[in-house]
């Protein structure tokens, strides 16, 4: 492990992430992002707190602002977007620069690209920008596509792809330390958040601890309300929900209580 | 209008926007933000260009933090989430400290409140919670559910719920001042990117003030590459499509060239 790699600071107790999405084909509107849905999710199976997201353009300044902000906040910080062979996959320079470190190819990623390249003319000048990788960069695999990213200090370089975004992912499970389990319980009913808000206020003060929110829909003329609790705490969060329960019992309705945030 | 709300700089040749997702719901993974797509779309239409979005939990300090940062880069801000009648909706609060202003009840968002829930005994303290906006916010509409947002200086807080989101987004257009059109074209083919990426940089570097990109998809084993042009100059925007048609060609394949970022 390089030095840069084991700046994580792997005695965290409650380790946070941030997610820094790189692309204009975002913020234009062109692209629906679907790897800050699939990143939390994985997060909160592994004990990690997703705290902050930020969508920032193909620019290097801003990257590398957005970059630094977000790496000194958090245990972990990964990055999606900006991988690929044309003149806008800028991710790789722009955090050689943050990092203030020599972008470099990186012998096993150039390898990769060979092998998967091979019999053909293919692995031309622009592919070969793949394997850039900022100095003390450890490889992240890519099953699908062979470029790998990369993670440097504690931050994880990722494709925007999100087949291969989701795939590198996986990959990646055991480089981190997660925190205690967290759990998540949904009480759910055909009740208006406004008739149970003072209730269910006083719930979350008596577990000052836990996560409580309220999610109201409207579908086909149907209002249901999902109060939602979340934490490490399992006692204390099966003793919330009953409480949350029977607050809604209160408004004359049986509710359905589910595990996970529904 | 408002002191507050002059403080838009309506000259603004090339306005931008950024913004604000809150809520700890889109952070956990339950719930997918659809709203940063609808409005990235709709700003487009209008010549004004989203540059940055960030998602933050419901934390006073961070949303504050979050909003200051954004509202001194942007022409405008635009939250979602937050303003509904529970414990965990704290962003009015947030925003009129982060203002300097007292957070207090509004005649006409009270009035909205008890036409909507008139004949009833539904209009409570906590849905009472709905009528409070900073002093010198001004109302935003609410067609589907009556409780209204708020604008103050140049932030537009908006509900989360994506209905609602967009009913209110939509009658806010007369109050946003847009830039030249911003147009897109779409030159797209069944090409590797890597095999044009040279190129296309060659064409960007001839057309410095538009946005080129190259989006690859993989759809049921057939690779497909989506190259989008865009900018306000709609001349400079045709040739730079002509020739990033050409370079497809060069493939051994006619492309589609169609309207808009595909």
């Amino acid at each position: 492990m390089t030095a840069a790699a084991s700046s994580i600071p792997a005695s965290a107790a409650a380790p946070t992430a941030a997610l820094l999405i790189i692309g204009n084909e975002i913020l234009s509107g062109r692209t629906q992002d679907a790897n800050l849905n699939h990143l939390a999710c994985v997060l909160v199976g592994l004990g990690i707190r997703l705290r902050e997201v930020r969508v920032v353009p193909d620019e290097e300044a801003v990257i590398i602002a957005a970059l630094d902000a977000l790496r000194a906040s958090h245990t972990y910080v990964f990055t999606t977007g900006g991988i690929g062979p044309t003149h806008d996959d800028i991710t790789a320079a722009a955090i050689a620069k943050a990092f203030g470190v020599p972008l470099r190819q990186d012998p096993e990623a150039r390898r990769r690209l060979e092998a998967h390249y091979a019999g053909t003319d293919k692995l031309n000048e622009a592919r070969l920008r793949m394997a850039n990788v900022p100095e003390g960069g450890i490889l992240i695999d890519n099953p699908v596509s062979a470029a790998p990213g990369f993670q440097i200090g504690n931050v994880f370089v990722m494709a925007g792809v999100p087949a291969i975004m989701q795939a590198m992912l996986a990959g990646l499970a055991n480089r981190l330390v997660g925190g205690p389990a967290i759990h998540a319980r949904t009480v759910r009913g055909p009740i208006a958040e406004g008739d149970i808000a003072v209730g269910l206020e006083n719930i979350q003060h008596q577990y000052p601890h836990l996560d409580i929110g309220s999610y109201p829909t409207f579908r086909q003329g149907h209002l249901s309300t999902a109060l939602v609790l979340r934490g490490t705490d399992l006692p204390g969060l099966e003793a919330a929900t009953a409480a949350v329960a029977d607050l809604v019992r209160g408004q004359g309705v049986e509710p359905e209580v589910l595990e996970g945030a529904v």
